[in-house]
């Protein structure tokens, strides 16, 4: 749903009504993901999609059924190879959709939940929309990591939740008070890159490219400001990682990268990126330069276990030339890491 | 030098005089690979980059006495730690620049070898153009993979010109007779694709990036077509493999991509291209499916050598989920091959 929210924020501001119909199940190779959201008014004008045109005018219609009143509908489509083929999909999908009328077009109460959500989104907030797919049935509350909601679930559906918000997945819990679907909308992973150079200038064009929202710090001004970023990180810092970095939310959700191949700025990163519970630290570098910076930070107190969180030589071993190379051997190793189930 | 050949060949049109300064060695982190260029006509206006601003300026002063009538030069830049800093480039690396008279600018023979250097680099064919570096010489000669040159060089200089080919990589040959600068510009790699799909579509986009020349082979016109390229691939045929890939190329810079999930496709592709010395073969599909790929090509009459060429599961171990994650596991895999020194 996420790609559509512009379209979606527009529609609403001209007091559209509108009706949404979002994959909430698949099987085998469907055509689009659990969460992807396909949104009509009144005209059957769509926007989004569940299944790249294969379903499409069927939804439509239960969406225009559901904009005249008629109940909130979950219906199950099968793929066969033969539809497949025509529509050019990947053969015997099947996926499950949920149509209701939308949130914000919704009751008042309703139209609130939109509000919060929407700035949450905005915010980069992670959050979790649950609701019960059921016909008829209009009940929505979001849920966050802190164990906070607004408005009413049951206790089951709440941990279900958080879950669901840890592992990144949206899902549908089955429960006997009825099915709720989880739709998570995880906050951005960030990437901190210390140091500015022609492999941050790379790296950040890849991650960005992979969803994560990217932060350069760089103390030395002529560096962060004359390096050239074709794409701009979402963020530059001029400033000593020391000074910056104790100000930062530092989390499960931190991929930090050190670049500068300076010790007096790239140590003070670690010193700080070690004793936090970030997803990643990988550090460029030589074998030898590593040497140099476990002797260096050994010396400061830190730990072997400690020492041996950092990812060096950096990224997966791919025989890495270029700055380019270097880059995406880092982001492979980060997307490795990040989708690692937890023992 | 690829990168600025739009506005080289605007302003030979022109009639404009050139000076060109080439990176023909470079020591630790230098801010521009060897090969890199920066043309310069007789106002002072610069195309390209030698340094990324370092050095430029006394480049250009240089340039202006060579169209002046002075002969060549070649210069060695030493870049200080606190220049670096100064101009924002990486420290302490070192470059040798090679300052001449344009080939397109020089006398009738040599304006003809650059017509032809410019024409095999508008067909992507692989060249060497190799030069003698010293002062006011002027020698000058294109080398082929298959032994043959345009213009006279040594024996020991085509030798090392087909060396530096085959390795993809510009290089200095120092010589009895004087030193000579091999600049390569290798044949672009080529990407096939066997079958039209999201992770088709996600690959073509990073593979471009990562300056692969793309083309998508599949039977099934829906699938070719219906498929949402927001990348274009270089080139998209409908057609089963058996019918076009006995037609193309297929040698050492050929990496073959097998993602139509349909065995009718992927295992004519397979039966054809794992007879060709193609640099890789990765195929999709879980562990099962490639034990039954295996069976039917071993009953097709393939060996356990041959088909232990196909990489498969396909791509970097990166616990890959997304088609765009896939196709990230993919071209970090191809890297990797490409980059394999050979034993």
């Amino acid at each position: 749903m996420q790609d559509i929210l512009p379209q979606i924020r527009e529609r609403l501001e001209n007091s559209q009504e509108l009706a949404m119909a979002t994959v909430v199940r698949t099987w085998r190779s469907a055509p689009r993901p659990v969460g992807s959201a396909l949104v009509v008014n009144d005209q059957g004008d769509m926007i989004g999609s569940v299944s790249g045109g294969c379903v499409e005018k069927s939804v439509v219609n239960k969406a225009l059924k559901v904009l005249g009143g008629e109940p909130s509908e979950l219906v199950h489509y099968g793929v066969s190879n033969d539809d497949a083929w025509e529509v050019g999909l990947s053969c015997g999908g099947k996926v499950d959709v949920f149509i209701e009328r939308f949130l914000g077009s919704g009751s008042e109460q309703e139209q609130a939940l939109w509000q919060q959500l929407d700035q949450d989104l905005a915010n980069n907030r992670g959050v979790v929309l649950a609701r019960e797919v059921g016909a008829g049935h209009r009940q929505f509350a979001l849920a966050y990591a802190d164990g906070s909601a607004v408005g009413e679930l049951p206790d089951a559906i709440m941990v279900a939740a958080l879950a669901a918000l840890e592992a990144r997945e949206s899902r549908i819990m089955e429960s006997e008070g009825g099915n709720w679907f989880l739709q998570v909308f995880p906050e951005k992973p960030q990437m901190l890159l210390i140091g500015s150079a022609h492999i941050t200038s790379e790296l950040i064009h890849l991650a960005k490219l992979y969803g994560f929202a990217t932060h350069v710090i760089d103390p030395r001004d002529t560096f962060a400001t004359k390096t050239d970023y074709p794409t701009e990180p979402d963020s530059l810092t001029v400033s000593w990682p020391q000074e910056i970095l104790p100000n930062l939310t530092l989390n499960a959700n931190t991929y930090a990268v050190i670049l500068s191949h300076d010790p007096k700025i790239d140590d003070e990163a670690l010193k700080i990126l070690l004793r936090q519970p970030v997803a990643y630290i990988g550090a460029l570098g030589s074998k030898k330069t590593h040497a140099k910076r476990i002797a260096r930070l050994t010396d400061a107190g830190f730990s072997d276990d400690e020492l041996g969180k950092i990812h060096a030589p950096i990224g997966m071993p791919i025989n890495a030339r270029l700055p380019q190379e270097i880059a995406l051997s880092v982001l492979a190793e980060i997307i490795k890491v990040k989708n690692e189930v937890p023992a």
